[in-house]
């Protein structure tokens, strides 16, 4: 028999790790991911949520573990639903089941699960425990609880720069600061994403693809097509530029300031005028580039610079969460290009706060995440938002 | 009984671990460590050399291990000596002592050792492995291997960035980037340094002390008063700045380009006039500086920035290690500053490279730490260049 989970905390770390499976499939469905075990915490079975429409992650795991569920602990990081929606109510599949217990990261601050799911668990006998590694569940949910509460997509800037903090030199050379085995990473983070964005600069500079190529790294096919979209005042497209001539691998979004003269631009791309932003008549409104995407499904925005682009958003505090490559290189040069440009913060005690802050080799490599921090963990912010959204009363 | 370490590897992991105790007190020596254990591994003692004139760490492991230390196998990071220098050989204590077994990391290119200690050894019927972790015994030691070849400290450049690599706001405001818990690792870090530099820039910007200031932030006295250095061209120090208000903190040493006409400065200020550096007749030449402060017994340099001075070191190639704090912070700002400025590497390729690069939590922060390396691991290449300086044919 496999050896039992530590902790209560060390089951649902696991369920946490398989949750984050189904990203890029799931939106606008939250990553839920589900443990099974014994009542010693021998694991049982395990399930996530993987494609919006499809099981959710308890089914998984109650399929998976058949007769065993029975008088089972259930692990899962997020309130089993009590409602039908595209799949009946997991509460009820939970009891039917004969699961003894369960314990649960965060309550579901949507409107119409709420406690109730919890309720109902309890109303069936089940032992129910709520708040386990609260804080974890809630980060892994705070995409989908921002949606609740904002309806606005997520926003995760990626960059990569030398240990000096530089993304090109100051010639303007930046292949490659990092190392084949992050650029696959992008590559299905692309994949996992509703958009990809850049700037109109770095369209100018780098003629860049924008399209997961996941294939070409080894890795399995992409979830998703995701929009491709260049910020801009212009709206220009350069028609020998390489969006212009990849029509088969995704449609494209321009943005151009209100007023701005036509512009001539491919069938498979179209144009988006948007209002200024408050703070600076020379950059687009990024809220309302935000709500424009919210309306074509765009729930993850993976933001890919460069640097005047995510400083602007920076500057209009549309940065959710950052996953930057510090790669093991000096460059140096007062003329070289950093991360976020913009107009920047003017003093430490106003800068943008970021928790969650870790770092993992990938390759020659470090990738270093984190998520951004209101006040307090982004995840309890989305949370209560979420409820108020939802009319709940504190 | 303690439990035997896994393997070689792992004995000798903390045979480095603990040499590492001796930074900043054994210079010129090297830092080494010791760890003695049963033939299967099971710890019995260890040791580190401690400050320069004192025990090996070979003598302070046989020390404490007695009698136990007949039959038993010594770890070592370092080849173990066979001269009589401050103190007697090695080699010859742990032949007295009736060790079976010894495993070196490295052997020590010094002339006056470079494979003496180990044939003294193996004379004596003990058994003698070579190169077990040798590279990070190698790194380990490489300001001694540094010093043996070119007579030229060591230089570590430290700085703290938010994550998107800024060292200052738009508006200059840098206090603090980082956390109380980091900051209190530099002083300990200038505690371990014969010379802790800052520019002419910094001087005037931050008006620093670059004294470690250990009680302060509850650490045990430094080992060491560093000399506190300002690189500059006009030998110039403000009569009310904190250097020079700080007399009983340690002596200073200005720069100033030569011919820069004559400058007032108190009496624990030296002045210092250097050529230009040959590729910028408006920086001074670090190589000089480097010869003047190995004169003056400085084997460790702690390179405090800012962003122009560090820029001008690493454009003359002087960097050998770098410690970087990361906040969880964003600040952004076209105009804000970045830890190396200088003129910079032309392009990505002709960067400089670094290897060894690892991330720990500090507080809030991730301090991440990493060497620079020269086509091979540093260890390696100042282990063959210190090899070279004695004459050894390769």
């Amino acid at each position: 028999m496999t050896a039992p989970f530590p902790s209560e905390e060390a089951a649902m770390a696991r369920a946490v790790a398989v949750a984050g499976r189904g990203r890029g499939s799931v939106e606008p469905n939250p990553c839920v991911g589900a443990v099974l075990t014994t009542p010693e915490r021998h694991p049982i079975a395990e399930g996530w949520h993987q494609r919006y429409g499809g099981p959710h992650a308890e089914v998984h795991a109650l399929r998976d573990a058949g007769e065993r569920a029975r008088g089972a602990t259930l692990f899962v990081t997020l309130e089993p639903c009590s409602h039908h929606g595209q799949t009946p109510p997991c509460a009820d599949a939970v009891i039917a089941a004969g699961v003894s217990r369960v314990v649960i990261g965060t309550e579901d601050p949507a409107p119409h699960v709420a406690g109730g799911g919890i309720a109902r668990l309890r109303a069936a006998g089940i032992d129910v425990q709520v708040g386990v590694l609260q804080q974890e569940c809630r980060s892994l949910a705070a995409p989908f609880f921002k949606w609740l509460a904002v309806r606005r997509p997520w926003i995760t800037a990626k960059w990569a720069m030398t240990l000096d903090g530089k993304t090109a030199s100051r010639t303007g050379d930046s292949k490659w600061i990092s190392s084949r085995e992050s650029r696959a990473l992008v590559h299905r983070w692309r994949g996992e994403s509703g958009a990809v964005v850049v700037g109109a600069g770095t369209l100018r500079a780098d003629d860049p693809h924008l399209a997961p190529r996941c294939e070409a790294f080894g890795l399995p096919p992409a979830s998703r097509t995701p929009l491709r979209v260049i910020v801009g005042t212009k709206g220009e497209l350069p028609p020998d530029c390489r969006l212009a001539r990849t029509p088969e691998d995704g449609p494209i979004l321009i943005t151009a300031l209100e007023g701005a003269p036509p512009t001539p631009l491919p069938d498979h791309a179209e144009r988006l005028d948007l209002p200024a932003a408050p703070c600076d008549p020379h950059r687009i409104d990024v809220l309302a580039l935000l709500d424009a995407l919210a309306d074509r499904d765009v729930y993850r925005v993976f933001l890919e610079g460069g640097g005047a682009t995510a400083g602007a958003w920076l500057d209009q505090g549309q940065t959710d969460e950052v996953r930057a490559f510090l790669c093991p290189k000096l460059l140096g040069g007062a003329a070289a290009t950093t991360p976020f440009a913009g107009e920047g913060f003017p003093t430490i005690a106003t800068a943008a706060e970021f928790c969650e802050m870790r770092a993992e080799p990938v390759g020659p490599d470090l990738l270093i995440t984190a998520i951004g921090s209101v006040g307090e963990s982004p995840g309890d912010f989305w949370f209560k938002s979420a409820r108020r959204a939802a009319g709940a009363t504190e």
